[in-house]
């Protein structure tokens, strides 16, 4: 079994509307609603690859209570969230349907108390030591309230539980954590910039890597992946440029690098893997979710090159 | 007590942005939720006034069970509204902290069923037909599935159960529930220009007084109340320009003319009230709730002038 962490799960909204106009009122012509949170979307994409996945974090109020209502109807996913008495914030995408374009708005969450937080770690640890988990991923950013070093307490758990244990988390909740000593981190360009203050991504992956990450992958939009591991160094290339919506891309990323760790699989194979789940997101007509059909076309296509 | 029918209730949402920019990403500063929908609005101010109400219509889904909680919590108000199997719309109002400019997103609405519908029309024809009813509003836009001459149906059961009855509505359900005669509509300057043909307003007013209405109550703005009645016509105009956010002003009039009706004051008087519960409104620090100083503050002060 997988955990995946979301301190910070969402109630994802996306409304459709025919042309997004500043100051004006608008008819909304689609409204879709999902459970998110990236570590919520790694355990869906997780659950659809086989992977018996549970989801825990926080959620509250009646968005929480929807929030659950979805996860109980994904199957392969137990939902162990904690309660917390705010309610667990919305996010809400606004597609331009003239254009395509995107425009996100985005809730800033509950805020935590000391002893919600207390009793967070408390239902943590007993998970991580709990009989068959294979692997913790902890994903997203802190919902106010939560204290900026606990994805380094979450790590130090599950590698005290000898569990092995993926970070995806951006500044200084990154940073702290990174020096916990995770067995991966995944960072994208942007992240991986503020994290070292390197530019070029070889010489900024190799530096997170001395932060105490074991592995480091950082995603690079279009280009791929590039990965320092104890293996050696590759990067990872989709075959030609995917056309679509970016969204869930990287949560595609981490549950095609963890169910990969999880099956033994070599690093080339999980870099595969993770490249193809990801492009194959961004060809989902789905924000979020993958087509499984281009996965499959796209796994076999994919570049390693050992550098 | 009053009753008020909202047959497309929403849950209320205001985001506020430090700035909206089309296809950027923002952080929600501020998150603000009440019941919604111009019924439930009207009710929400009766009820500040000392009147009882019954809220009913529709509700349904997790946004509708929210749309209820915050209905349990509001002093006055008794929550008669009937379950539907889809989900009560969200209306979303983001605020731009820098100009102060709001941007609409408004849901369509759950479809009701036929079943849903005849279910509705019992319980509505037994509430108004119960003991100690003084009056009936009937407000806003009709969900999909509820046919388009709702507002002639409700008209006529409200007339045929002795009950004085209100009709605020816009489009073909304002031009079908006219003819049904009700005692008061109360159209803004768009809606009277779109049922009549009419845009010179004391025209539009007295020809869709011709079409049914015993009294019609236009709304001009800034520019107060044109009413056409059995008893006379006034002008009532409020002193001065208000600043602030309209938002929620028309159904604070309604407040003050279907109060006014029920407590038997004159219509300079139900006029009166009602510019200034509307110009109370505008003035508000919230968007649709009124500012009980400013209301006592603007009401000796309004100009009533026959015309």
């Amino acid at each position: 079994m997988i955990i995946t962490v979301t301190l910070n799960a969402a109630l994802d909204l996306t409304y459709t509307v025919p042309s997004l106009t500043p100051h004006a009122t608008h008819r909304v012509t689609e409204v879709a609603e999902r459970p998110g949170g990236k570590g919520v979307n790694v355990a869906r994409v997780l659950a659809a690859l086989g992977h018996a996945v549970t989801v825990t974090g926080f959620a509250g109020g009646a968005t929480g209570g929807t929030l659950r209502d979805h996860l109980a109807r994904t199957p392969g996913v137990t939902d162990a969230l904690c309660a917390v008495a705010g309610a667990t914030r919305r996010t809400l995408a606004v597609v331009d349907a003239r254009t395509g374009d995107t425009t996100q708005l985005n809730e800033p969450g509950p805020t935590v108390t000391p002893d919600e937080w207390a009793a967070f770690l408390d239902a943590y640890d007993a998970l991580v030591r709990g009989a068959g988990v294979a692997a913790v991923a902890l994903c997203g950013s802190l919902p106010p309230g939560v204290p900026v070093g606990a994805y380094a307490l979450l790590v130090r758990a599950a590698r005290a539980a000898g569990v092995p244990v993926l970070l995806d988390t951006s500044g200084e909740p990154l940073r702290r954590g990174v020096a916990a000593r995770p067995d991966v981190v995944k960072p994208n360009a942007e992240e991986l910039a503020e994290l070292t203050g390197a530019h070029e991504p070889s010489r900024a992956t190799r530096d997170a890597r001395r932060r105490g990450a074991h592995a480091v992958v950082a995603s690079l939009g279009a280009e791929g992946l590039l990965a320092v591991t104890p293996e050696g160094t590759w990067r990872a290339v989709p075959p030609g440029v995917v056309r679509g919506n970016p969204t869930g891309a990287g949560d595609s990323a981490v549950a095609g690098l963890l169910s990969g760790l999880v099956e033994g699989l070599s690093w080339p194979d999980r870099l595969a893997r993770a490249v193809a789940l990801s492009a194959a997101t961004v060809a989902a007509r789905t924000a979020g979710e993958y087509d499984p059909r281009a996965y499959a076309d796209t796994l076999p296509k994919v570049t390693l090159t050992p550098s």
